[in-house]
This record gives C-alpha cells, structure tokens and sequence, in this order.
C-alpha cells in the first residue's frame, strides 16, 4: 500500500502521565522526515484543541526541545477532559476534512480510544481515508488487552519510592500512618506501595484496594492487630476505596460533612486535589483506638497529583516503553494499518520482554481491567508474591535502602 | 591534647531528613578505627534511648549496610520528639557516667543543640570528661550561624521537582493549585518551590510563608489577578501562615470545625498529616469566585511527610555536605575540642564554596532563623532573586524541562 499523502494530528487526553510526552515525541520523530506528510499538527488540549483548530506544527520544533519535553511530565500539549459524543466526532471529522487531516493519533485512556473509534466510523461512513491510532496511556493501569499501560511504571516508582522512605520515617518516630493513593476503580498503582520494602517488618502492612469493599470496622481491626504487633503501621489506601453499596468511603464523608461533592464533565465524582478521605480515616481510627492507646499518633497523606507529574523520577522501563508505543502507532500508519490501539505484550517466562502489537480499538475502549484476584490477598489487606513479579519490571531501579533496628 | 579515652554515644533527633543518616555515617566511619573508643553507641530513638539505655554497637555494622543506611531517608537510630529538661539531662548525665561515655554526637535541630548544651553544663559541673557535638539537620534551614542546614537542599530539590511537574500538570488541565509545604514557622522550603521554573509564565505564580502575615481577602485578590492574566494558577503555601494575630491559619480552621487540636510534647500544633489547611483554602477560592467563573477547578494538594523522606531523590551536594558534618564533628571531637555545633560557612564570591567550622552550643540553641526581607518580594506573595541565587547550588541538580505552548 502506498504511503498516504496528508497532515496528520496528535493530540493528549484524560489525567496526564509523566511519559505521556515521550509517546508524543516517539510519533513526531517516526512522523518527522515524511514528506508525503506536509504538516505534524500538535492539538492543544486534545478533541477541544481539534475543534477550535487550536493547532502548533510540531515539525517546526528542534530535537533538543523536543528530548526535553519528553523528558517532561504531564501533556505537553494540553489535555482535555472532555469526551466527545457522536456532534463533538462530527465536528472533529470536519475540521479533517477541511485540513486534509489522513493521520490521527490520540494519546490518551479507554474514554480516548472510544472517541478515536467514532471518529474512525465516521471516516470509514463518509468514505474520507483516515489513520486512527490510540496510544494507550494512564497511571492506573487499567486499560484492557495490553500487559501494561505506560504512565503506570512511573507513578509506581513515585508510590515505592514514596512508601518505602515513610515507612522508615514512621518507624524513626511510630504511630500509625495512612498514605491515600490515586486510584479511582483500580487499585494498581496503590499495590505498587509494596514495591520498594526493605523486609517484611517494613510497610506498607496493610493495603487496601476499590476492588476489595472497604469496611471500616475490619479496617480497625486490622490496624490494632498490627499495631500491637509492631507499635506502629503504615497503611496504603486506594483513593477510590468503597463500601458494599459501591459508595465510595470519601463520598461518604463528603456527604457526611454537607459538602458539594464536585463531578467532572464525565460524572465522574472529584477525589484526587483534597486531602478528605485520610483525615477521615485518621480521625475515625483515633476515635476507635484512643482508650488503649492514649497518645497514639496517627498521621494522614494523600499523594495527589505529585504520583503522575513529579518531574525527575520517572521509571526508565516506563520512559522507553512510551517512546517505543508513539513509534510503533507511526509505523503501523505509515505501512498502511487503518487504525488501532498500541498493546504491549510480554514474553512468557522469566525474563522481561515486551513486543508491540496492534489491537481493535474496540477491544480497548470504554471498559476497564480491575486487579486480578491471584494479584490480591485472601484477607483482603494485601497483594500477593504474584503481583509483586508482575510490577517489578516496569518501576526501573529503585533505591537500595538499609536499616539498622 | 591527647585522645579522650571512654566510649562514644550517637542520637538522632526530630523531624528526619533525607541525608541525616549521611550524619551518622561520617561520625561512624570517622571514629570506627579509633582503638580509644571501644564502643560507638547508637542511641535508639535520641534522648530516650539514652534514658534507657536501648543503644546498639554500631562498630559491628558492615561498610554495605552503612553506606545503604546513609542513603536512605528518615532517622536509621530512630528519632524523638523529647525535649529534655534539667531533670531529663541529669539521667542522661548519669548513664554516660555508668557506661563511661566520653563522646556524645546529637544530631538534630535547635532543641536537640540545647539538649546537647545543658548535658554538656552538667559534665563541666561534676567535672566528667565530656565531648559533646551537636550536627544540625533540620529541612527547615532555620537554625543559626551555619549558611543552611543539612536536609534542606534535599527536601528543596524535592519540593522544587514537584512544583515543576505540577506545574506541567495544571498547565495540561487548567485551574487553579494550591500546593501545602511544610514550614511551620519559616518560608525557606516553600520559598524552594520557585527554583524549577522553565520560564516566568511557569508556576508557583504565589507564594505565601509565615514571615509575612497572610490576609485571606489579598489571597483572592492575588489568585484573581494571575487567574485573569494567564487562566490559571499554581500557589505554594507554608503549612504555618498564620494571620496578623500570628494565630495559623490551619488552627483557625480547625476550631471553625470543632476539631480537635493537636499538639506535641513540645507544645507545637499539629500541622502535617492532615490536608485540612489546602482543603480549607481551596473552599475558599471556590466560594469568593465562584460568580465570575462557573466552573472554576481547583485542587489542593498537601505535600506532607514526602518532603522530608522520599527515597531515591536526595540532592547529592545535600548529601556530601551532610556526611562532611558528621566527620567534622568526630574530627574536632577526636582533636580534642569539648564541646560545640557543626555550622557551614560559604565563601563569598560567585564560586559556590562551603567550609565546615565549630561554633558555640548555645549560639545555636533555642532561637531560630527566618527568611530575610531581601528574599521576600514587597508584595509579600514570592520571593527574590536574590533568594534563587542562594538556594541553587543547595538543591543539586534538576531536571531539565521542556514545554510547547
């Protein structure tokens, strides 16, 4: 098939990663010497940035700038939280049209792969050829078909790094310590907080995903059994954790405390940018564990936005792996592939390795991957040796830590 | 002078650092091959591991182990919040007679070198031999004489990191971020928030420190005023702002809420561990401009313990210089001076030089040290130059960030 002539758009979605930059760089460097491809069109704030044709030409950037936004945390072009319905496509479709636009390649989750898929509809209805590309991003991990999702590497990294030297400042001065981590449906990225333990006297000792229903007073009790154990207890909490009802525990308080509980334009309720849920659970384990403990101290975190865009700290594995998925959506559109989202498969066995493939865009748009139940621990505070095997690979090196009691 | 026979005791104190076991270390590995001190007791949790003589022998620890516990954060001794008093002192006094301790290394902050002050009046007064070395660490950098304190650069590169990449972040997603810094009573690490920034338009676009008094209604204007000019914008807070009254504004809202107020042994509120004080600013903002735009964002995050024990992101020259305090110490220990506290001295020019001096115990003891005016802008909401200058060799180096738009 011969190389298609037109401009080509990319554009970033959804919660911003710190590689989603180096998928954008990995399409314009494949993208760059073409010349069948008179314009890279860089979308600024993604679908949004399409329709108000808000665009910068990205050929025109020099590679040093370039290496350093890759380098960079967070959407490099703007994200957008927007999710296009069938007039927002429509409107998409037309600004293609009207720009001779033939590449499309959209950065972003499974909300991004669905618009990516109606666009392509469209394209294919209205006879207009066009390559639509996903290229999977996010640090929750839960997109399906692919082994993992890059941006999820990272944010693990930031989580065990984060873990594994509170844990030795709650053991310097002991009380009880509950770091909330980002996760909305999933709890991956709270898993990663294992990561980087020195031993198994160390914390996090107790982990606490939305894929297990969250019950407050099996939540004191697990705390006391280990306090009295170890004088002290460092506790991962996924920030979306939810009771039997599917309620999410920091919906509860909100509502408890006659807050406005704020939705994004999804519907989607505001957990992340409050620091709610862990003065929740602080306060309601003082109050339950203040007649035998006296002076407990128990402190409360909530990592926030630092775990996708902390700049400086990526995981390595994770950098190059994005790279290489913006790289191989290029290929695949140059060679004549109609469109898809970018998987990454591993090798089975004992070394890692991860080839990249092509999936439907449908098999990866709207539904999510939760954890898998041989990933998580009977008690349901915990992850197993089998998760551990899993996530090591994609965090990079993390520090060699030592203690001395 | 000739040795001092007798054995040595190491404490660690306070709110740990990322390199306040590089302190430890560099007294270790100075005084280890000394045949006149058969013993290097570490003090297990400071002053109330001497009290009950919880120590362990710290010559039996390999060179692997050590040099992963100086790279790792937060107290390896284990930490107190203690403060002695004459009484306290004098059972201190009393086990290093019994166990014929002739070297006292405290590494801590202003309250630790007042600690190390008294026990070392009580030696002079029952004329027992004493070496009494307090080396300072404290993320606050607010202890006196010494040019900055070790622990500062570290938690600086981590807070200006995560000022960088949150400022890619809510650039991709535009609104309004407040970012909660810890400095209870000193702006010097929040004021480290600016030392990231790729160009001016860049965040922290604020920022407020307990040296100026914080006027609520002057906040909204200010946030306002950015807001209008580039949509949207990145605060950096100290946890300790505190009002014309000099009443923080964290406790203000805390009795608003009925809560609870808790303090230390010291007396000292609790500020960190909870994100009440960026949850409070955020309903703020969103109250006082909620008319002018609708569908304002704005997210608080609430940096807490990660400042001070993030593992894997030290600043190297925060480590070098942290090490070099703890051999400077045994040094002049060994070479037979008495008793003082470890300051670090730069030398003028535009070469960034540091040299290692003893000063006097209660030089150094109970006071502190705020920002200077001429590191505070007149507006009282950023900092100067001339504060950039000073704290950019501390921090080491920082990524280098790239941005499109």
């Amino acid at each position: 098939m011969s190389m298609m002539k037109g401009n080509a758009v990319i554009g970033q979605s959804g919660g911003p990663t710190a590689v989603i930059n180096q998928s954008l760089v990995g399409v314009i460097e494949t993208l760059k010497g073409c010349k069948s491809i008179p314009k890279i069109l860089g979308a600024n704030h993604g679908v949004s940035g399409i329709v108000k044709e808000k665009f910068i030409d990205l050929k025109k950037v020099d590679k040093t700038t370039l290496e350093r936004v890759a380098d960079t945390p967070a959407a490099a072009l703007g994200s957008s939280r927007d999710k296009p319905d069938e007039a927002y496509c429509e409107r998409i479709f037309k600004v293609f049209e009207k720009n001779d636009v033939r590449y499309f390649f959209y950065i972003g989750g499974n909300d991004s792969a669905d618009a990516a898929r109606i666009v392509n509809e469209m394209a294919d209805a209205a006879n207009y050829e066009l390559r639509v590309f996903h290229i999977p991003k996010t640090i929750d991990n839960d997109l399906r078909v692919t082994d993992h999702t890059p941006g999820y590497g990272s944010a693990g990294r930031f989580v065990a790094s984060a873990f594994a030297g509170d844990d030795r400042d709650s053991a310097s001065l002991p009380g009880i310590k509950i770091n909330v981590v980002m996760g909305r449906h999933a709890g991956w990225l709270t898993a990663a907080s294992v990561l980087g333990k020195i031993d198994e006297t160390c914390g996090p000792h107790l982990v606490y995903v939305p894929e297990v229903p969250f019950n407050v007073n099996q939540f004191v009790e697990d705390v006391r059994e280990t306090y009295a154990k170890l004088g002290r207890c460092q506790i991962a909490v996924s920030e979306g954790i939810s009771d039997e009802t599917h309620t999410p525990i920091a919906v509860n308080l909100a509502e408890r405390l006659g807050h406005r509980v704020e939705r994004d334009s999804h519907g989607n309720v505001q957990l992340s940018g409050s620091g709610a849920l862990g003065d929740f659970l602080s306060d309601f384990l003082k109050s339950n564990m203040k007649e035998k403990y006296k002076t407990l101290r128990v402190r409360a975190d909530t990592f926030g936005y630092l775990q996708r865009s902390f700049a400086g700290y990526a995981s390595s594995v994770d950098q190059i792996e994005a790279r290489q998925c913006g790289r191989k959506a290029a290929e695949l559109a140059l060679a004549g592939d109609s469109d898809g989202s970018i998987v990454m498969i591993r090798a089975k066995g004992n070394t890692y390795k991860i080839s990249y493939k092509r999936a439907e865009l449908k098999d990866v748009a709207r539904l999510t991957k939760d954890m898998p139940k041989t990933f998580l621990n009977k008690a349901g505070n915990g992850v197993t040796q089998a998760y551990v095997n899993y996530a090591t690979p994609l965090v990079g090196e993390l520090p060699k830590l030592g203690k001395l009691f």
